[in-house]
């Protein structure tokens, strides 16, 4: 599995991303699942992907290649991150389909993969959209600020709680690494190292961060959080156990 | 769907339900999922419910009828927990085998349903277990303090932060009830009224709140949990950004 979490503000964009593969819990590997394209000043393009590695290494080669061979349509000519997005579909979705059977060696198998691509392409303002397996996307709104691929539930409400579209750089980077600390220690599956990507509107750069398991700022991070949250939640209102109900069923 | 959590600690145990029922997204309903059979000062059981509607009201159905009818086997005789969630699990097996078929009308459908049972026995310590929809059942441990049924995953990182065994029982409620916050939040299929249970170690006795949507105590709950989240959100450690990395691919 795999956890990605991509946020936008009008501050800009920021992309997480952990870096554990598996297939079985016995092979685990370890994988980046940030790519990053940029043509300084004109074009900007992030994608973050989980689900099955062949796939996502494929679609990942593939736009690589479309871009080295200055192929018609690629991440250097799209003109803005829709139609980049239904490129990005197009590619998965053929690649899925060079493996999927009903029968056979691969029947039953899942080649599926799930990307989220963001960026900025000069004129247009930052975007972000999430590409299903099925190639069709989706990209955020007002009110959902975030898209998540892979193994999204654990850390979803610290993102419902904190972000909004004013929102800082600094605080949604921070959010989304909560929201990785969250997932990671309820699922084996989703690990280090960690990787950020920072993307301030109009500026056409990308700051990276890489946290391994022993990052002193991830792990002061993790240390406040936990302090602060018990803190927090020693401060909740007390029950009034005088408002309880009893309708005990006696024997 | 369904969200319920138990929790154990030194100091007693603590349930939490929500209320809604859904059979696709047009019939929802509201059924309370906490049984509770007590003999003041002998026996308290406790159980929660999740899964196929028709499998949980029989099986609490058949709890209650094997009181009623003294039957040598029930909640009034047996010794301890483990032996009334192998009770539960054999009832809850018994009644998914009469409708499960490979094919026919009811090929395919899932009639499972997983229970939390806990409480105490005289002459034995509080203690919880859950029973899986094959019968079977596990409990807690030191590790893990905490039980959880449906929809677990949102809930369950502030479960993994706050509660240890050394717990108060009021925080344990409100840690509950926080979870069963974040889950509401993020999956429409668990709501409320939300039920909670307080069972103080040797008590014999089982304190219940019941909470409707607009209840004065959850309102004031969640907004103070927004409030100082967000708070301690503020006060975490600032990213440093002279520890970015830069490997831009440029085009």
């Amino acid at each position: 599995m795999t956890y990605c979490v991509a946020i936008t503000m009008d501050a800009g964009l920021v992309f997480c991303s952990d870096s554990r593969t598996n297939a079985g819990v016995d092979q685990v590997s370890t994988y980046g699942k940030m790519y990053h394209y940029s043509v300084r000043g004109e074009r900007d393009f992030i994608v973050l992907s989980a689900g099955n590695l062949a796939t996502t290494q494929a679609v990942v080669s593939q736009i690589k290649r479309d871009i080295r061979d200055n192929a018609a349509t690629s991440l250097k000519t799209l003109p803005d991150i829709a139609e980049a997005a239904s490129y990005l579909g197009e590619i998965s979705r053929q690649e899925q389909d060079k493996h999927v059977s009903v029968g056979g060696p691969n029947g039953g198998t899942s080649f599926e993969a799930s990307f989220i691509i963001g960026g900025q392409v000069a004129g247009d303002k930052p975007r972000l959209a999430m590409v299903y397996p099925q190639g069709n996307h989706i990209t955020t709104s007002k009110d959902t600020p975030y898209l998540q691929i892979g193994e999204s539930k654990y850390g979803k409400p610290i993102l419902d709680r904190i972000l909004s579209a004013g929102t800082t750089l600094e605080n949604a980077a921070r959010c989304a690494l909560v929201s990785m600390d969250s997932t990671m220690r309820s699922n084996l599956t989703v690990g280090p190292p960690i990787e950020l990507g920072i993307y301030p509107a109009d500026s056409f750069a990308l700051t990276r961060f890489r946290f391994d398991d022993d990052d002193d700022y991830l792990r002061a991070l993790k240390k406040a959080w936990d302090k602060y949250l018990i803190e927090a939640f020693d401060r909740l209102p007390s029950l009034n156990w005088s408002d309880s109900v009893s309708h005990d069923e006696q024997g």
